[in-house]
C-alpha cells in the first residue's frame, strides 16, 4: 500500500500568519501553495518553497478565488472564462517561482469554494482542467472521488489524484459534511489514522451515518487549519509507516522534488 | 539605425478599462504586460497576450508595486528582498499564463514607481536584478540609460535595453521631468518623432534646459496613458521607417514572438 | 405627477476612470456612491460628493459586495451577517465623509449581485434592513417593488422607495431581463422616455413578453455604465418636466441636500 | 496622576487572526480600531465595538495607509490630498459603525508609517488634522510629543493626548528606536511599569542613550503584537494603579463610552 499525505501552506499573508506549515511540512509529503488570491504573497509564497525543499516535499499549486477576506471560502460566481483564467494565472506564478528555487511543480489543487464548485459544476470542472492543459499537461490534479472534476480531469487525459479527507467525515452522496455540522471535524489523530487506513485497505469509506462507500485514495489531506494539524500530520505519517503504507509523493518515480 | 517601440498594456481591471490597447499594439513592436499588482488582472492579462500575439508584437512582464488605488505610481517603501519576491511573481505569472498561449517572454519592465526607485537606489536595483537572473537569466531588462537599474543590470550578465521615453522630457541629470512640471508631457507626435530621430543619429538627448546629454537608445517607449498614445505610437512607426529606421523588436533574431 | 431621477455615481478607482459622472449629476435629482468594495475610493467619494452639492443632487450609500475585480456584479456568498456588517461599514462611511462635506444622506441602495441576492433572499434582505436601521432609520431604501428587500424594508417600519429601471427591460415575474439576453438594454432615450411615462402613468409596466405588470415608481434609474448614460438622463429629465412630471429627491420636504 | 492605556484592536482580517483583544480590552481604557485599510474588515470591527462596549474602553479610529499585505508600516507616498482623504473616509467608517453600537467615538490615532510621516511631514500632519476637523472637531486626536501631527494639531484647536510607549525606547531626538535595533522592544511588564511610572513623575524619558527627555503623557500605548502584550497590559494597569495613579479614559468627564 502507497499513499501521498498533503497539506495546504503559504497561507500566512504580510504580518498575518496563518498555519503551522513548519510542523507539517516536517510529516507531509505534499504541499499545496497559495498564490496570493485567497491567501499568501510573494514573500510567503518563496519562504514556503524554500521550506518544501528543505523538507523534501513535493509541492503543488492552490489557486483560488480572488476572495482574501473571506479565505476563499465563499462561492463567489466566477464565469468558467473567469475561472479558466484565475486558475492559469496562479499556477503559472506558483510553477514560476518554483522553478526558480529548483523545484518542478507536481500537482494542481483548488481551493475552498473553487474546489467545492468544481466538485459540481462541470463547466468550473472543464475550466480548472483547460487551465491545467494549457499549462503543462504532465502537472497531477488532486480531486475528490467521483467528482465532475475528477471525471472531467480524467476523460481529458490529466492524472488525476483520488483526494481523501482524514479530518473531515463523509456524506451518503460522497461529499463532505458540512463543517457548520457537529462532528465534521476529525480532530482525534488516532481517529483519523484509522478511518485511513480501512480507506485504503477496503477502498471504501464509512460516511456519518454509517453507510459504506467506494472511495479511491491517492493523497490523504490534512486540512493546514484544523486545529492540531501539525500533531495530526505527525501522527498518521508515523501510524501510517508503522502499518507499512509507503508515505510518499505522487510522482511515478517517487523521487524528491528536486531529482524530479 | 534600428529600434524597439513599445507601450505597456493590460492595464485594464474587470471592468474598469484602461489604455487603447488595440490601437498601440498595431504600431509598437514590445509590449509591457501588468500582472494584477498595480493594474491587469488574469483575464485581461490572457487576453492582452493573445492581441500581442495577433498583432506580432513581443512580450515582457511589467511588474509593480501592489498599490492598485495608486496605479502603482507612488512610492511604496519595500524591503529588497520584498521587492526581489513581487517582481519575481509578477515575471513569473506573466511568463507562465504567456506560455499557456504560445509566446516566449522577451523582457521584463518595472512599472511606474518601482522603476523610479530601481533608478537611484542600488538597493531596489540588485532585487529586480536578481528575481529577472533567478527567473531566466536570458530575459532582456529594461532600464534608463545611467541609472542604477541600468548599471547592475549589465554588471550582472543581464542584457539590458537602454530604454528612453519618447513623450517625456529629460533633466539635465538625465531623469525624466516630473509629471507635475509644465512641458514634461510630449503630446505632439511630430515633436515626439524629431526627438527621437535626434537621440537615434545623435546618441544624444537635448534636456527640457537645452543641455545635450549621452542617450543610447534600444527601445523607445509611448506611455499607454499620453493623450493620443495611440495615434503617437502609429506616427512614430511610420516616421521612423520613412526614414530609413527598421523598427522592431530586440530578440536578437529579430523574430517574431512566436518564433523565438 | 413626481418622480426622482438617480444614477450611480463615484465608481472610479484611482487612475481607472469610470462613468460620465458630470454629464449624470447634471440631470438626475438622486445619486448612489459607491464605498470602495465593488468601485469607488476615497478621494472619488469626496469629489463626488462635492460634485453632488454643486448640482443639488441627494446623496445614497451604495453597499456592494468586496469585488473590485468583478465590479460587484458576481454572486458571492456572504453570510447575513457579513452582509449586515459590510453594508453598515459602507453606510458609516459614506455617510459620515457626506457629513464633512455638509450633506445628510437621503437614501441607501444595494449594488448590483447585491441588490440581485436581496431582491430574492429574505436573509439578505433583512441583514441590509437591519444595518439601515441600526445607522439611521430615517434613511430611505431603494428597492425594487415586490421584492423580499422591498417587503422587509417596509415591514420593518422604513421608508422604501420602489427604484424601475429606465435602460432595462422586464420579465413577467417582475425581474429585470438578464444583461445577456438581447434586448435587455434600452439604450434609445425616447423609448427610455415613454416607458417611464407609461409606468408613471398606469402604475404598470409593459414587460418583454408584452404582459402589464403592476409596478409602483417613486424613482427611477439610469445605469451609469449604460452607452449614452449622460444623455439618457438629460432627455428623461427635460421630457418628464416637459410632460408636466415633477422630477426631484425623494426628501418628503423637497428640500436640496444642503438643506435637509 | 492619570494616564489612558491604549492598545490598538480589531486587527484580524477574515480567517487571519492578529492579536490577542480580549486580553488587552481587560487592562486598556482606550482602544484604537482598524477601518480595513492596514487591517481589519466590517465584520472585525464590529465584534471589536461591542468586545470594547462589554469592557467599558473607549474607542477611537486607527485610519492607516491602503497596504494589507504591509500591515500599514510602509511608507506609501500618498499626497496630503489623498491623506485627507483615506483618514476621513476610515475615522468616518469607524465613527459610524460605533454609533450603531451606541458607542461615541473617542480619539483618532494614525497607524505605523502614517503615524511615523505625519511625526515629521508638516504636509501629512496637516492633512490628518484637516480630516479629523472635518469630521468633528471634538474628537481628541493622539500624538507623539513635539511631532509636528501634536503641534499642527494644538495649533488647529484640536485636543491633542501625547502618546508615549511603554513598550519600545526613545532615541536623543524624541523619536522611538527602529524596531530593527537590538533593545527596541520593552517586552519586560517591570521593566515597561517603572518606565511609564518615572515618565508620569518626572515628565521626562530616559533615551536609549541615557539621556533624559522632556516627555508630556497623557496616553501610554501598548503594542498589540508585542509579545505578551496582554500579560504588559495587564500588569501596567496593576502596576500603575497600585502606586496611585487613576487609569482612565481621556474624555474629560472620565464617563465610560456609553456614557458619552
Amino acid at each position: 500500500m502507497r499513499v501521498d499525505l498533503n497539506a495546504d501552506a503559504g497561507e500566512s499573508f504580510g504580518a498575518f500568519t496563518m498555519g503551522d506549515d513548519a510542523a507539517l511540512m516536517a510529516s507531509v509529503t505534499s504541499t499545496s501553495l497559495a498564490a496570493g488570491f485567497h491567501a499568501g504573497d510573494p514573500s510567503v509564497l518563496r519562504r514556503s518553497l524554500v521550506l518544501a525543499k528543505g523538507n523534501r516535499v513535493a509541492v503543488g499549486a492552490h489557486p483560488g478565488l480572488p476572495d482574501l477576506n473571506g479565505f476563499g471560502r465563499r462561492e463567489l460566481h466566477v464565469t468558467p472564462d473567469e475561472a479558466e483564467d484565475l486558475v492559469l494565472y496562479q499556477v503559472a506564478a506558483v510553477a514560476g517561482v518554483a522553478a526558480a528555487e529548483g523545484i518542478r511543480l507536481q500537482h494542481v489543487k483548488p481551493h475552498g469554494a473553487l474546489y467545492s464548485m468544481a466538485m459540481r459544476s462541470p463547466h468550473i470542472a472543464r475550466a480548472i482542467v483547460k487551465a491545467v492543459l494549457a499549462f503543462n499537461p504532465s502537472l497531477i490534479l488532486f480531486a475528490p472521488p467521483r467528482s465532475e472534476l475528477f471525471v472531467i480531469g480524467e476523460s481529458s487525459g490529466l492524472r488525476v489524484a483520488a483526494e481523501v479527507f482524514a479530518d473531515r467525515t463523509y456524506e451518503n452522496d460522497g461529499s463532505l459534511t458540512p463543517r457548520s455540522t457537529a462532528g465534521a471535524l476529525v480532530t482525534d489523530a488516532n481517529v483519523a489514522l484509522e478511518r485511513v487506513l480501512h480507506m485504503l485497505e477496503t477502498h471504501t469509506v464509512v460516511t456519518r451515518n454509517g453507510a459504506a462507500l467506494d472511495m479511491r485514495v491517492d493523497t490523504v489531506c490534512i486540512h493546514s487549519d484544523t486545529p492540531g494539524a501539525g500533531k495530526i500530520a505527525f501522527a498518521l505519517r508515523k501510524g501510517l509507516e508503522a502499518r507499512g503504507v509507503t508515505v510518499a509523493p505522487l510522482l511515478s518515480n517517487g523521487s524528491s522534488p528536486e531529482g524530479a
